[in-house]
């Protein structure tokens, strides 16, 4: 069985409606690519016992726990002081990285608030930020990492060869204009039942002009099943009377 | 106190990195402006003892649960009968729900796929779908709705007028270029403490031509302290020698 992961969202200004959150499709696509079941996402606001029972809750419960944003120097970046009171372990300046970040900053400016950027849990690892230097860290299972979206992406890169990985999932989609989930949902389910384990979707579509139809994605660790399924779901559209298309229609909202 | 509110993100298209979700920040934005406090999100699979344990949860914990996906006639659309399960109560044909579908449908298209779409938990009151006709529904409360975005921003709108609704937050925002976090932590940490119930925060940002700086958000109830605290903070930005631009960058990432 591949590695199973929980990704923790960290901020008020995703549950706000502030900010889109972008990282949370990066991640889980990458997972996917290298063979990591992306169980749940939970979106948690910036207040410390919420933190700390969800990040207890979900390292124990998951292989890997990835979490984004709250490890700036301002007093609403509180996820590193969380993880070490999770772990209880002591929240501490890390020599390494504060002497990095002393070199970053010009004299003087290497104050308090930036000094927190070097205080981690005490047995953390830090993560290498090539963008801005200040650097997330793993601790036991757990992954932190920044909230900005492209030094998100520079961590999780830095981590990714150094987890465990188990089988990519093998995907294989079809979509038909003018086919609609309701007229092929038996000879579906009838398909799905013959292959429990291949996870078959079935996703509505409508392109920009107007034109909808049924976007039919399978997915498994199985490669050669997941060809088998997708070409009885190829048979299965032809036989109703549509053009399956390879892949996904280019519009997928 | 503000009523609260938890959204229920259910679909493995979304933990597999296929689709990116947009439903949670539109959510987030129209209870923020309504008044109701969003404190977590959850995105979980098409599992269904998952997804009844986590109804079960969340529906105990909130005043409001949203859930988005799930709803369609095809096998993988367990929502509906999940959230039965989860009030112990049968799924049973919703009668007005079951006439509006065979209406809608031409003759012999009403299959048994589609009358699930006419199948709600014992005691539900559908929600009006004005785009593709098959309802939501609310049970207790728990408001069950469309994963398509635009299905979902129509029936989160049905609904809206019907939730009590509480103090809408008052927000205002400052950002400044060439100002950094780390200058302006311990000046913005002291304006927090003086003002607990306002919730600040500071999010960096980069324009498309490389440009950087910061972003204040303050949002509170009180109105009045919402503006006082602007008003510090545009003073303190102005103190430091850089110029408070009102609102948000033009690019926030």
């Amino acid at each position: 069985m591949n590695p199973t992961a929980c990704i923790l969202v960290i901020g008020n200004e995703i549950l706000s409606g502030r900010t889109q959150d972008v990282n949370v499709q990066y991640i889980a696509r990458r997972l996917t690519e290298i063979g990591i079941s992306l169980r749940e996402v939970r979106i948690i606001p910036d207040i410390r016992p919420v933190i700390v029972s969800v990040v207890t809750e979900a390292r124990a419960a998951y292989d890997h726990v990835f979490t984004t944003g709250g490890i700036g120097p301002t007093h609403d970046d509180i996820t590193s002081s969380c993880v070490a009171e999770a772990f209880g372990v002591p929240w501490v300046p890390h020599p390494e990285t504060f002497a990095l970040l002393e070199k970053h900053f010009a004299p003087g400016e290497f104050n308090a608030a930036r000094q927190r950027m070097a205080t981690l849990p005490q047995g953390a690892t830090p993560i290498r930020n090539p963008v801005s230097i200040a650097p997330g860290f793993t601790m036991g299972n757990v992954h932190v990492m920044a909230g900005v979206p492209r030094i998100m992406r520079a961590m999780f890169e830095e981590i990714a060869p150094t987890l465990r990985h188990g089988t990519p999932v093998t995907s294989r989609s079809w979509h038909a204009f003018g086919l609609y989930e309701g007229a092929l949902a038996a000879k579906l389910e009838n398909i799905q039942h013959a292959h429990p384990d291949i996870d078959i979707g079935s996703y509505p579509f409508h392109d920009r002009d107007g034109h909808g139809g049924v976007a039919l994605v399978c997915k498994g660790l199985d490669a050669d099943e997941v060809t088998q399924v997708a070409d009885k779901i190829a048979a299965m559209i032809r036989e109703m009377g549509f053009t399956p298309l390879a892949g996904e229609p280019a519009h997928k909202a």
